[in-house]
């Protein structure tokens, strides 16, 4: 079988690529020979960004300095970039995920399959939380899987040891698929049955982050620290539970669970939104990207509050 | 009933007899008016620690700047010091807990109860390891309770948060004693009934900590740190679960568990281990305290190749 893929390289998708790209060419009988990413086009130094993927093999702009193989190719039209794709990698930043679902809906083959890899919740208008799982389901008619984990994607292209858990509820070969394709020495792939749980550590353990940050720059320390991991850790596998029905503590021990959660507070974006009020913090830390926690946190705030549970 | 302690006052003892001290006198229906607390007598300027101690409430040495309750009284010998205790509460280092156990063996009422804070394990000399609380249950034939967490003297001497599991296997009644000498607002105990678990993870944490050095020093980055702390952690639980037969999942959910394995991953002495030479660090970095987890971790690897579980 054939696939060819379809990835929006942003910072964290150029370092996926790289591996991607790596073991797909080094499966010819399990993947296509050509990877489309899809990238959202811009002006860097006066030359598109995808021509210079395309022609120096680098991501200039956001992972300068790493080497994406050449059967990489950048695509600026989306649907063009997924059309005929057998697999969809969807690596898009939360807040882009509903208008990308809603193009590409009826312009995917009905028998692709997807995985996303965003670490963030959609917010409902009417209130409450939904999963990007779920939101690229519903557009796109398809299965979707989840990959999370403990993975900068800095550390991810300079090869450094990583892990990772890939939430499949499809078949058990969809699973092994996705495990040849992200799988390497370096990037330690885990497949579970259980999408929801996976995704939703992803995403909560944000709003961790978010208290760690505080809690630094409160000036208190390491213990302070490990007790806010613990009892947040906890707390997520409360919400998991109360709200998505699902129990499944072993979960939780995964790449995606603890590993991520500890990688997220003491290294992670999140934690780093309380050094300077927010948006000069947006601008001048995260170099325009953005943060998921205080929008989670508000949303998760507002569910345990409507459902009455803020004692449990 | 009213009790009396023996606390031995090395670093992290100053700490905690300055939660016991605040605790004792807040409960007076419960507990003695005078802590006596053994010291390791020495000379600190020309003047005996625990004259410093008992004149001016501090320890210059091992905890400078924090005052310790009136109602602790240094004695420095340690017969005397325990003579006529209720209650004993051991943070001994170590390698110094069979000499300790062997003078008092005989010399304690044989009503008391104790309490270890030491984390770290006795070597066997015919190879594998002894929990500390056994040690002292087998020459004291008292019952023998243990204190872990994430709680770093320097810490709880600031009165920052920080949290403490206690295993107590003894009666309820027990256990809500220990809680009510060491729970304060900002030191948060929870009571487990079982022991070894708890002490286990205080002790083998050391081992990751010592793992997570190595990473920190050969440059990895947070994600490959936090990989190490996942996978340490399930083997944490699996040689608790192999050599003791104990599988109490929810207690690596406690701080003694996860959240102390963090803080001493992200902030412990043993991390600090591989900086340099392990002596130079010793003299240079720990200013004279010991690292358990280089000897924790040669028994340990010892006992799981000698039955033969490396690959489990």
């Amino acid at each position: 079988c054939l696939h060819k893929f379809f990835i929006k390289l942003c910072f964290r998708g150029s370092a996926i690529a790289c591996v991607i790209g790596k073991n797909a060419a080094e499966y010819p009988d399990y993947f296509g020979k050509d990877i489309k990413a899809w990238i959202f086009d811009e002006d860097v130094n006066g030359k598109k960004l995808s021509e210079i993927v395309n022609t120096e093999h680098e991501n200039v702009k956001y992972l300068p300095g790493i080497k994406i193989p050449s059967n990489v190719t950048a695509v600026p039209d989306i649907i063009q970039a997924c059309k005929d794709a057998d697999i969809l990698v969807f690596v898009v930043p939360h807040q882009f995920v509903e208008n990308v679902c809603k193009k590409l809906g009826g312009n995917v083959k009905p028998t692709a399959v997807a995985i996303t890899l965003t670490k963030g919740l959609l917010p409902n208008k009417e209130g409450g939380i939904r999963l990007v799982s779920e939101e690229i389901k519903k557009h796109l008619k398809i299965e979707v899987s989840v990959l999370m984990g403990a993975n900068l994607a800095k550390e991810v292209a300079n090869n450094d040891f990583c892990e990772a858990t890939i939430g499949c509820s499809d078949s058990v070969e969809t699973g092994m698929m996705w495990k040849r394709l992200f799988h390497t020495e370096n990037f330690q792939v885990t497949v579970v049955d259980d999408v929801v749980t996976v995704e939703l550590c992803g995403a909560l353990k944000n709003i961790i982050a978010c208290a760690a940050g505080l809690s630094d720059g409160l000036g208190h320390g390491d213990n302070t620290k490990s007790a806010i991991i613990r009892l947040g850790f906890i707390e997520v596998m409360k919400f998991v539970e109360c709200f998505y029905n699902v129990s499944n503590i072993k979960i939780f021990f995964e790449s995606c669970g603890i590993a991520d959660l500890i990688a997220s507070c003491i290294g992670g974006r999140n934690l780093f939104m309380f050094i300077k009020p927010f948006p000069e913090v947006e601008k001048e830390v995260l170099k325009g990207q953005s943060a998921q926690g205080p929008m989670c946190a508000a949303e998760a705030a507002a569910m345990i509050k409507k459902a009455k549970l803020e004692a449990k």
